[in-house]
């Protein structure tokens, strides 16, 4: 339940935010294992990585941040950010296993940010990331949405990728296959 | 059910295929409309455009061009794909109804294509397109996943944008904000 004091943006935000986990599923559950393990060269990520990096994110970005800037304002950085905690974290587990486990953490998350009860004002409040600077919350939960949708997309140009040589001429008209 | 006949190659291309409106409804089905109709500036297309060019591939591009390759090979030259059609067609349906219009397309393409039960040397045979030249079977049916793929990560692209400026400073660390 989206309490009232939630101003529109917030609203839309956490519609966006639910959508992530069922996007992946119904893309990469039961897909072919050689398109969810291969990636785009060296020191790049398969879809497997990238569902491991998004929970990561669940369980020391989103929410642990919104809590550090109601909590300590600007008088406290965030802890920064691991890319590649996942290589770890994921290891043994099924890309089945980890969709679960993302479905799982977004859930509880933005039942998190539900109970925060986040009025406009709050949404205002600022925090210190280790490197940006001052951001505001609001800027922090616009950043989750368009960072679900970056690497959804990121998941969907990895796939594309492997069938950069099976298109054969229409290559030039998929400039994703050249990215 | 898929013939035996089929080659691996072409099992993974109707699974992807199969996926893709349902993956565009997880993201796109009740969405906030602003979402849905917001574009990437002039002469660029919105998530509901986009369902629009989706379903016109469906009516007068992969199917119809398989086709034309079985029944004619090289004799005959595809019709060259109408990419403004959907501005006509789309017009006063809901992004509702273009998901289901598009859903019932993809299910009767693929159907057909099963009931084609292609062959390995099927797949090789060849076609002409009218600005790429000669062209095969297979390298049509990995450029309609491939489409696919590119098409849902616009859409991902476009929305993603509504968010440019909303993530402030975080602007630097997401790319897709930029391209």
């Amino acid at each position: 339940m989206i309490g009232v004091t939630m101003d529109l943006n917030l609203t839309q935000t956490i519609d966006i935010l639910s959508r992530t986990p069922v996007v992946l599923s119904a893309l990469l559950n039961n897909a072919p294992p050689e398109l969810l393990t291969s990636n785009e060269g060296l020191d790049t990520w398969s879809p497997f990585d990238i569902i491991g990096h998004l929970i990561h994110g669940e369980t020391t970005d989103w929410i642990p941040r919104a809590r550090m800037i109601l909590n300590y304002g600007e008088s406290r950085a965030f802890e920064p950010f691991n890319r590649f905690a996942q290589y770890e974290n994921s290891k043994g587990k099924s890309t089945a296993q980890l969709l679960q486990e993302f479905e799982a953490l977004r859930s509880q998350s933005l039942s998190a940010l539900q109970d925060m009860n986040l009025t406009a004002d709050q949404l205002s409040l600022r925090g210190m990331h280790p490197s940006l600077g001052s951001v505001t919350l609001r800027q922090l939960l616009s950043t989750w949405v368009a960072h679900d949708l970056s690497h959804i997309a990121q998941v969907l140009r990895v796939m594309s990728k492997q069938y950069s040589e099976a298109v054969g001429p229409w290559k030039e008209f998929l400039p994703i296959l050249s990215r």
